[in-house]
């Protein structure tokens, strides 16, 4: 599956809606076992959630942005397939709860390209299950350092604490994520499943306990007129960045 | 403690309930205050669950069978006494288990040992509390890639990520572990045991709290017709093998 | 902050006391987003809890006293400024919980400086929370087996498996400290805070919702007469090594 929604893949209610509708169908096609996410739009994976979905609009419009953004995780967080995550790009915030989403993630070695949590940066706080997808994945210590810092690391970096399992070339990416594809596919598609759901099953179903509760928070909370003019002035910052 | 039941010292009934008695014996006898795991048998540190005890038996067996094997776990994992592994062989599935289970791991560095849950590379699921007793040693990521894969480790390999704490060559093995013993028995018994249930008691409450949901869970997974086969077939591989 | 008591800065009722007082102002002061943590003393961050607090007095003071230190952790764990170490000498028992309590740890490459939850060499036992702020810093399996042991690492060691997260030399310690604070103080504080609660709130609220069992739990457990006895033990020892 190929990301294509230039710029920069940002995250929009559309966006998200069409993944989920995407994924939605390979979870019920008994042929499709396996998924490998990656960026056809040139150095970004995925710029993360779309800012102009949470800037100067309805609290309804927040509630439903929201509402996507936990069913995507859920979908991709508690898929049956095997998902791979080959990363050939930038792939800051919710771009990175995607690859963290997946069973593994290879990242292009390139010193330009950075993964990480950043909302703290922006003034915001990663939700619960962001961080709980992210300690599952590196650690109680290493995530409570990287989300209150919101570091954006190098590929490197991620490689080194575990944040990505494995680093490749640009050109090797697509038969690196093929061959850890097959690997995966290899087990008996049954035992992989429950294992999987072994080992999610507790960080899912905190959300799906919480998800009224959850959107809730988001809404109030990106609703703030304070929140609301960090979020335009890092809008600004971007344009003026591109121009 | 040495296991000595050839050719693989595979867990069986007997094995495990002879297991449980000799352990029972050692942990009421105040003059012993520790005990080393290792197996007498050649290349083999123990092959795990013995197969046959879950392949074309009754309802009744399989229950009696895992309430042994819960029942060797809770008396290892909690156990008063220091416990060291010398594991100087290959240690898959429940061998894994009980060498996770002691204080303290170290194995013979032999490229041809190998250790791990390799459960789904047969069909079947590791158990919940197998599965927590591997988080609690290597942590979460290592757990689930290594457990959805059921690899198996070599022993390097195992180092690296804390699987196993110390590589010996085989000829140290008996001696390290002494060393090792000698180290952990230092300490005053009294605070050493209250410190380590302190570490394993969440863990072993969860199996007390689920056993018998845990024992029926077993008995229905391992009593279906498409896991039974796969069972089988995987013993007739392992008999063209050996001839 | 610099701790001045000497010879060794151990943790008295009084000290704690002072402690709590100072970070209770500098919280409610909102100039003050941060604090640095070191030693006035030479070689030594902190020695600990005052053993004198706790052999041979009376029921009443040692309940007094363990509501201090529960209410010393409750501060510098929840603290909603940027908490860091400069760990510039030894830091056994309590004086590694404050390390480990802080967002960054900062020690001094100096061979002699040792840091560790060495309670199990006293014969006595970490309380919970001081384990669960040890098993956020380093994981599970080093938490296991370095309370059991009650090691004391040195700055090497702690560096390896996170227990500090960087080493400097001693003349660079202040610079690298006040460098590290101004990185954290570059995040919005609202955001931070946030993040920090939600990484440490789980563990925070486990010992607030038991605080009154745990003074008791420690109040039984030290006024046993084999506890008072390995404690004067222990006092005679370092009366002699001092003389």
């Amino acid at each position: 599956m190929k990301f294509k929604s230039p710029p920069v893949n940002s995250l929009s209610l559309d966006f998200i809606t069409e993944l989920c509708i995407s994924l939605e169908k390979l979870e019920n096609n008994r042929e499709c076992r396996g998924v490998i996410l990656t960026s056809a739009v040139p150095n970004i994976f995925s710029s993360g959630l779309d800012i102009t979905e949470m800037c100067g609009k309805s609290m309804e419009h927040y509630a439903e942005f929201w509402r996507a953004v936990q069913e995507m995780w859920l979908r991709l967080y508690g898929s049956n397939m095997v998902t791979v995550a080959a990363v050939n790009g930038s792939s800051p915030a919710g771009g990175c709860l995607i690859a963290l989403s997946c069973d593994y993630r290879i990242m292009v070695q390139n010193p330009k390209f950075i993964i990480g949590l950043n909302e703290a940066q922006l003034g915001i706080v990663a939700p619960f299950w962001f961080k709980d997808t992210f300690v599952n994945t590196v650690g109680h210590r290493v995530a409570e350092r990287s989300l209150q810092l919101g570091s954006l690391h190098s590929a490197s970096e991620a490689h080194k604490f575990g944040l990505v399992d494995e680093l490749v070339p640009e050109e090797k990416l697509q038969e690196k994520a093929a061959a850890i594809m097959a690997q995966w596919l290899a087990l008996p598609d049954h035992a992989r499943q429950l294992t999987k759901s072994m080992m999610r099953k507790a960080v899912l179903d905190r959300l799906v306990a919480h998800r009224e509760e959850d959107i809730q928070n988001f809404v109030n909370f990106i609703s703030k007129e304070s929140i609301q003019k960090s979020l335009r002035m890092y809008m600004e910052m971007l344009k003026k960045k591109k121009s």
